[in-house]
């Protein structure tokens, strides 16, 4: 058998790519991925081949992806921000039996990313929750939902909306609103790549319509806080240990 | 005004910083850090001046990173793991009021680094929970734990464990029990630096005496497995398109 790196690169720009995973990209004798992933990494990749599709290829691409190391090849099957969360490598395992030459390397998750660009709003305790119904019925997302104004945590949401899916993300700002108040969100659009908006309003003046699938969304909780154009929640050494 | 970045090095091994990390660090003048990160990107430093201290310095820590960037310097104030998450870029803004020559740069947050290490068991919707006291009362920690059980999320609990501290884990392992039964428990020490130890268990066979402040503990959600040694949260990609 090769070898398999299940890889995050990251959000887009290649100097978040840790050295592990791109020494791993570049041992490669093959590239597997999402097709847009694919992209993101394209002057990296020169001439090896690749194996690409779209979303809802994933079982197929895993599949492929295994099949050529077993065969003996060394493959690279890459993730956008980390190889883990909402991503591939739980596939993995789910559908082989030998884990002996399989490796997952991580990489910055979007929430980290996006919270670096609008000041600090991830400080402390944290949910990270997709609104994606794909794979969780949306009667889980919202006890989910429900626990999160309890536990008065921060929030990252990743897939805020698709074409088919534009309603969920105001039924849970809505559902915030009311638990919670009007809490601080910074919106942050394609994080580090070509055409990068970022964000920052309120629950009441949220704008839904810059919101797509190449979004994350993070609420605060309620001592988040707004300075200078920064979005920030406080750890509480300040008021701790005083200034 | 000089330059302030805030760099998330990641858990331990260099290969896991990113590469703005390591150029950020490279072009300082000088690196401010918590005794232990300076430690581990020891040989990265060279001859560069650093300054260091232990916890309950961290608004020294701060205060002296802004001054000297404030005098022109170029600074690296370091964070072990990502730079916000229980980390200093909140304070920094917290302590400064001109934002301009300040950059925030993520790093490789524990929890994935330990997933990683672990199999894949982040993969959907997840906490991220700190255990220490010091900054939000236990009162907040245990309404915390409870939103967590209606949720069902994959948990990780950073800071499980310290000298004072040590009940709290118990607690909260124990109201996960009596929530949603005996699940599947990972444990990792040290991730990515020497003497690593990666183990997986129950609840019930759960080893609290190997938990220590440098460990972090994911607790599986009703869905996770093991397979093979490794610790599996299923995306639900095999329930919803087969194999
Ligand atoms: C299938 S998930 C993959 C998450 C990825 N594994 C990670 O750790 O960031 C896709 C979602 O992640 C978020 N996302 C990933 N990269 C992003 C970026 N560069 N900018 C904004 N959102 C991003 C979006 O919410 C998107 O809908
Ligand atoms: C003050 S927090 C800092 C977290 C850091 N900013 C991050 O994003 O990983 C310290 C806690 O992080 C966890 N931690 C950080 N690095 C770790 C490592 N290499 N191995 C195990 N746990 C780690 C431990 O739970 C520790 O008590």
């Amino acid at each position: 058998m090769g070898k398999l790196f299940v890889v995050g690169i990251g959000p887009g720009k290649h100097d978040l790519i840790t050295k592990r995973g791109l020494d791993a990209i570049l041992s490669s004798d093959l590239i597997c991925g999402y097709n847009k992933y694919i992209d993101l990494i394209d002057s990296l990749i020169g001439n090896k081949p690749t194996f690409s599709n779209g979303m809802k290829g994933e079982i197929e691409r895993v599949k492929f992806a295994l099949n050529k190391a077993k065969s003996g090849k060394t493959v690279s099957l890459v993730c956008g921000g980390d190889s883990s969360l909402y991503a591939l490598a739980s596939l993995v395992f789910e559908l082989c039996e030998d884990f002996e030459n399989i490796e997952i390397i991580p990489g910055i998750t979007a929430a980290l990313s996006v919270s670096a660009r609008l000041g600090a709003p991830i400080c402390e305790d944290l949910v990270i929750l997709s609104l994606s119904d794909l794979l969780t019925p949306f009667e889980i997302i919202k006890k989910r939902v429900d626990a999160i104004n309890i536990g008065d945590f921060v929030t990252a949401i990743y897939n805020p909306k698709s074409k088919k899916r534009d309603k969920y993300l105001k039924v849970v700002l809505e559902s915030f609103y009311q638990q919670r108040g009007n809490l601080i969100c910074g919106i942050v659009k394609n994080c580090e790549r070509d055409n990068e908006i970022v964000k920052i309003t309120k629950i009441t003046d949220f704008d839904y319509d810059i919101v797509d699938m190449s979004t994350v969304v993070i609420v605060g909780n309620t001592k988040t806080y707004l300075k200078n154009g920064k979005m920030i929640t406080p750890r509480g050494y300040l008021r701790k240990y005083g200034s």
